[in-house]
């Protein structure tokens, strides 16, 4: 990736009287930082456009006992107390700030340059007594505010393990969230919009079962997380560049209003281990008096790293269909065998067990998805269920799960990926590692070599279940450096990652763009368990998607599952789902459904045969969370354009003014938008498709029923 | 491996009535199981020549929670009751009986050829209001039984989680046992020899300080555990082919005298995690009235599978030296880096710090060794801290804390493995982990790609300080789990391994003759951290290896150590230092102390050159625990013996005849004798080396002082 930097950073170093306060305003003053030491605690409050959006708010860690070794012999050693905690007896002693501009190119991205321009304010805050001090760093955009700790490399302070880290977002009254419960194992839930005062009493109503959960507290949410106030300002508290440390939750102080970081233990209740120098990842504070903003803003991208790979060329967009809703609608199976109780690997005889006949994963029906998605020009197609252990893969707490090596007999693993090279494909790796993690690290390598071997380059993997090794957590430090391990040892294979169930991203995929996509957060496949309520889809744009794009697998166009005996409907309409693959960035997506169910609608299909999955330009033309989301974007070295809405509980009227468009050129536009008597429960499949030549002084009345969409391609005459 | 069986079994199924008692002898009537159900109760006892050892004992299972899948969906599930406990309600309902006999080769041993021959009775005990079986399998040998449970696959047993295995070992009275004290995480312990009911009075006082360790109970203890009774019955009570199960420590009823199963833990409290068709390791009671038979046992071996390798071919015994006492004794240092506080990998620019000079692992002082060595015949070179990472790598509790790639810069990887090929040796790849396991997994390919590229076939791996994954223990499923993969995976590579700090061996080198050596006990090091009493050298054989060799790491001929700064001393003398290379076998035997000091006693040194590491027989002289262990054995392929004895805390006087010899043949002895004057503690270094004729005929008379030896090599002159 190419980095241009067109202004150099500006240092100035401002010695400050002890105990004075400092602030920084962000380049075009609309956001302004003012930091802190009150009674010793360092704290800092948030302005926007000159009103407070963050009231005075402290910050510090707790430590907890480590084990020391003792120099006197090599091996002799005991636990002793830790470090005292970082809370309190601070002084600040060292203000720097300084400039930054520069414009970057993504690799892939919702637009192909990326403008990263703050003001910085990094305070030394001192703990005079123990003599010893961290840096709190702020970089304020125009958009909101990242801060992060520093822990320098000092005599008092080598190793530490953390408690707790106490960092507040105080707001200024009882906002509204919209927020999904607390967990350390999954973010697979819907959303809630309540009054910060009312999680606790909504928490077990937006709690759900799932394959992996722990609550920590009832009036505990995650990242990211959008607040409203009442006179209008967004806010968007999240966290950028988690890496070798814990995902952060919040806690929500219901009668203050104050937030508070909240990490994710390990197996033996702490909550992080640290060696200086080294820091905490961003805290961020997107705040804005326009919604269209958060889906605008580069924030959390910009406070990663450049990227760490040199040669990217290897690293592409991908739209794939997949043999994958067989399975989640009930339709097909991932496992081979049936009948028997459990298998063990390299025990169980598979030549010598009862097929099932719904097994998906075999030769035959693999390649007529690739002889379909081939004839439609898709890149890729994903395959699960392809190796063997299926039969009692999950719930078991079963460490060997998986070789990710051995096919089933029923899939001839080098005849169809030869297969899909000929027509001009290749097949997606599907490692499902049941969350047996120690398993999964131990055949990474050989699982990588093997998909060099058949030309895969890239890999689904998951983390269904429980952790082992068990006791830690799905968002807990061992499992962030497992998930960023994996990503690693991925790109030395030249492979790409999506990975599902992982960590919710934090803009990692700026470092590491091989990192094309993940799950974390409530999939088109819950469509098939329960459904999935309207709005959900104009909510993810604001929260999920903020760390990186979701494999978020749109595209379904038959949502009655009774095909599968599946009484699940999915709670869309087909515009709905066109209008995803504009709505929801990704440079992986997917066209979930069935070959023979897009056989049925091949008139709308073309829409995502059409649809560019990498971008020059985004527009945000319409937000707002829960209820709408419109979108324009220009395809990557194209000219054409695609533009997209969904709406959420209630129907959307939009007057789109195509001003976007090239002044003086045709375009024609074919616009597939949900028929007036579309509804998303009882005739989600009713759509009309119409073409007409627009410029850019068109303006498109355009209308989604409630749960539906509209999708529009324009593509240039001349 | 040749396996030859010599006659096939013969099986004999008996139906018994329900509750009838069952019973088995072994091949020539020294010792009889008897087996019954009382009250529900399996139960067992053991007689040996008529004379009851193990009184009637209970045998069973407590589970704990599961989490379970539910059907209805593929991802809804809930924690629900596992299957109800194993521990009563029980009748017998089957009883399979069976004959066996075998020899067969091991690839490296303490005799060329192997005798396993048992009787065995298989009980299926059914819970009959569960429908619920389980079998217990008796193998019962003329020195002792083997036992374990079996659990096949059934509707009603498919998984469980084990809160604990209750197996009870009744003894007939208040023994004296030689004991260390139970731990889930080292067995780096001295002896202590006491009575039964003395363990937890004396159990504070046997604990020391090491650099991961758990206690559990007072009066908890480790096998192999060895028992006299105060008629001169010695039993030894161990287990056998521990795999994928944690392992087995005994906690001691100081009342009743009964000993009782006590598992390791994972990092949630439960004790294994199983699925059926399973089973637990074996067992095992030795018996005997004549010490010698413990150590002539192949019990633990025998109740091990087979070898599982095809082409054993590149395995083979090693004696070696190594860059590795000059750290223990603080001479010399693993890390390259000086007067720099922690180091990142990937982060420190080792190329800009400042070098320790006292860096043992550098190219200069390796190549000493290798000319060393190769002059003295010596297969192989160990070299610790060659790679980065060893400034902070214990006791931090850092996750990356070795790549297993990275040389320090004053290591020259390529140029010393050439140089040793050159002189017809290799070096011996060193991988210590630090306990940090998910690290050492997620790396562990590549590190043995580079060892096949560099040449190395043989890995020192170390387990040094608490285990990352945290909470969880080196002697937990897991990790037993764990060291097995690590064997396979080098067994793949045609790697031989030696890893320290893991699990005592339970005779799995008979299955994975890869596995050429373990540590798991306090070894020589301990005489650079203190010192070890005498006696410990002839209890190891009666304990720790009694499940595989012992990589003890003997050959110290500088017992003073002041040349280190370090005051330990070493309490042994040169000659009992020599008798360790007969006394204690391994395939793997190391001269562990420096060159110079080496070439200071040359002619004793000798013996080190001529001792084989592997035997055609083995011939146990003289035997008692912590006393005094005398033993000859023949070299492989060749005829010459060699003769050793250690001494405990007494001075030992042996009559050997020599009446193994071939009859009629002369032999040069060369005799290297405790010097009279020589003392452990003020005069370790005086020695005498006769040389005489000797026949099948002769009478040697030998002396050992307190904690010496002797040592003899026996070369036939026609």
């Amino acid at each position: 990736m190419k980095k241009l930097i067109s202004l150099c950073a500006a240092m100035l170093t401002v010695a400050v009287a002890w105990g004075a306060q400092c602030s920084m305003s962000s380049p075009h003053g609309t956001t302004r930082v003012i930091f802190d030491v009150v009674d010793g605690h360092p704290t800092y409050e948030v302005y926007f456009k000159g009103k407070q959006v963050i009231k005075p708010s402290t910050l510090g860690f707790e430590f907890n006992k480590v084990r020391a070794s003792q120099s006197v012999s090599n091996f002799n050693n005991f636990r002793v107390n830790g470090p005292k905690d970082m809370m309190n007896g601070f002084e600040i002693t060292k203000v720097d700030t300084t400039s930054f501009y520069e414009t970057w190119k993504p690799v892939w991205g919702e637009e192909s340059e990326i403008v990263n321009n703050y003001n910085e304010m990094a305070v030394t805050v001192t703990q005079t007594e123990l003599k010893r001090y961290m840096i709190i760093r702020f970089r304020v955009y125009d958009e909101g505010v990242g801060f992060r700790y520093e822990f320098p490399q000092q005599p008092g302070l080598s190793y530490f393990v953390i408690k707790e880290e106490h960092t507040q977002f105080a707001m200024t009254g009882n906002h509204t969230a919209y927020w999904i419960p607390g967990d350390y194992d999954t973010q697979e839930y819907e959303y809630t919009r309540s009054r910060l005062s009312e999680v606790s009493s909504l928490f077990d109503k937006a709690w759900e079962p799932n394959s992996s959960q722990t609550q920590f507290s009832k009036s505990g949410v995650q990242t990211s997380l959008n607040i409203k106030t009442d006179d209008g300002i967004y806010l968007n508290l999240h966290e950028a560049a988690l890496v070798d440390y814990s995902c952060m939750s919040l806690n929500v102080d219901e009668k203050n209003f104050i937030l508070e970081s909240w990490l994710t233990p390990d197996a033996q209740g702490n909550k992080g281990h640290m060696q200086t120098p080294c820091q905490s990842p961003w805290r961020t504070v997107m705040v804005t008096d326009d919604a269209r903003d958060i889906l605008k803003s580069r924030l959390i991208l910009n406070l990663n790293e450049p990227c760490k790979i040199e040669d990217t060329s290897w690293i592409h967009p991908v739209k794939y269909m997949g043999v994958w809703w067989e399975m989640i609608s009930d339709y097909g199976s991932w496992a081979y065998a049936t009948g028997i109780p459990s298998v063990k690997l390299g025990e169980t005889d598979y030549t010598n067990v009862k097929r099932n006949p719904h097994h998906s994963a075999n030769t035959e029906n693999v390649k007529r998805y690739l002889d379909f998605a081939s004839a439609h020009g898709f890149d890729q197609l994903l395959v699960e269920g392809w190796n063997i252990g299926w039969e009692d893969w999950y719930g078991k707490s079963k460490e060997y799960v998986f070789d990710f090596q051995t096919p089933y007999p029923d899939f001839d693993i080098k005849y169809l990926n030869d297969y899909a090279h000929s027509k001009g494909m290749k097949l997606i790796m599907h490692h499902e590692t049941s969350s047996s993690v120690m398993n999964y690290e131990h055949h990474m390598e050989d699982a990588y070599n093997l998909m060099n071997k058949y030309g895969y380059d890239a890999v689904k993997s998951g983390y269904v279940g429980d952790i082992i090794p068990r006791g830690e957590h799905h968002y807990g430090q061992l499992m962030i450096n497992h998930y960023l391990n994996a990503v690693k040892k991925a790109a030395d294979h030249h492979i790409m990652v999506n990975a599902h169930e992982a960590v919710r991203p934090t803009g990692l995929c700026r470092t590491w763009p091989n990192l094309i996509g993940n799950e974390s957060a409530r999939g088109t496949e819950y469509q098939a368990f329960g459904g999935t309520q309207p709005g959900h889809t104009a909510m993810l744009p604001f929260s999920r998607l903020q760390g990186g794009p979701m494999d978020y697998t749109p595209g379904i166009f038959e949502m009655d599952l009774s095909y599968a005996g599946n009484d699940s409907k999915v709670l869309s309409t087909i515009c709905g789902q066109l209008a995803l693959y504009v709505t929801f960035y990704s440079p992986l997506q997917m066209a979930a459904d069935f070959p023979e169910h897009y056989e049925k609608h091949l008139d709308a299909f073309k829409f995502i045969e059409d649809v560019a999955v990498d971008w020059d330009k985004s527009l945000y033309l319409e937000a707002e969370p829960m209820e709408y989301i419109t979108i324009a974007r220009k395809a990557k070295g194209s000219d054409k354009w695609f533009l997209g809405n969904v709406a959420g509980m209630q129907a959307h009227d939009s007057k789109v003014k195509l001003d976007f468009l090239d002044k003086g050129r045709k375009y024609t536009a074919t616009i597939y938008c949900d028929a007036k008597d579309a509804d998303y429960k009882t005739n989600p499949q009713a759509y009309t498709i119409t073409t007409k030549t627009v410029t850019s002084k068109t303006v498109l009345n355009l209308h989604s029923v409630a749960g539906g969409g509209y999708a529009v391609s324009l593509v240039p005459i001349n």
